[in-house]
Parts: structure tokens; C-alpha cells; sequence
């Protein structure tokens, strides 16, 4: 069950998607006292603020994955 | 080959492993007009500071998998 109370940084499931072209930078928390859920938070491009990514989405998981071998591949 | 030069983050390859329980936030940088590089920042816990992980690694690539499947878990 998703812990919405406390200190968590995002309040709801977050968004299942966010077209990468759009990605300025992605940051994971772990699961920490003040939150016990892992949060993802984008920052998008051009100033465009902070959106909260479901870490339980396809595209998450997917996106994650291919950045970090999309590096190797260099 | 790995770009080392323009404004990447990090100037080195990254450290290939952290102790998980001194991670307080994880960043992904993908590929930009500043960097063709894919970077892995790691914020410390205990305010240590930030170290750049290789997400060549195995450990940045089972972290961050095991991170998102234990948010699943719960």
C-alpha cells in the first residue's frame, strides 16, 4: 500500500509517462525515514517544473533501462 | 569512448560501487547538447557530498533495478 502521508515528496501514484525528449533529469529517492516509498521525480526541460513519475510504470522501468544501455552502447 | 571533455558532469568514468545505505538521491542525466555522455550523479546521506556513478556498472544497473522492483513490492 503507497504511503501518501508524511514527508513523501510526491502525493499521489504520480504519472505513468513523460515523453523523454522532455527529460532534463531524473532523480530516484530510496525509500528513507522521512518516505517509505521510492519516488522518482523528472525535472523538466525549459524551465518547465518537477512531475512525480510512477516508479511501478512500464516506462519507467523501461526508460531507466534504456538510458543506462544506451551509455554502454557509446 | 566515453566523452570526457565540454560540460559533462562528471570528468571521469564514475565510481562502480556506493553502499546503498549512503545514498540519499540518485540523478539521471541522459545525453544532452551539453553532454553525450549519460550521467549518474549520487547525493551521500550525512550531507558527504555528491560522487559520480560508472552506469556502466553492475552495481548503478542493479540498484537502480532493485530500487524500483522493492517500490513494487510494498
Amino acid at each position: 500500500q503507497r504511503d501518501t502521508q508524511g514527508r513523501c515528496r510526491c502525493q499521489d501514484g504520480g504519472t505513468d509517462v513523460i515523453l523523454p525528449k522532455r527529460i532534463q533529469r531524473l532523480e530516484v529517492f530510496p525509500p528513507s525515514p522521512s518516505c517509505p516509498n521510492v519516488e522518482i521525480i523528472v525535472t523538466l526541460k525549459d524551465n518547465r517544473g518537477q512531475k512525480c513519475l510512477n516508479p511501478e510504470s512500464t516506462f519507467a522501468k523501461n526508460y531507466i533501462k534504456r538510458a543506462i544501455k544506451k551509455r554502454s552502447a557509446e
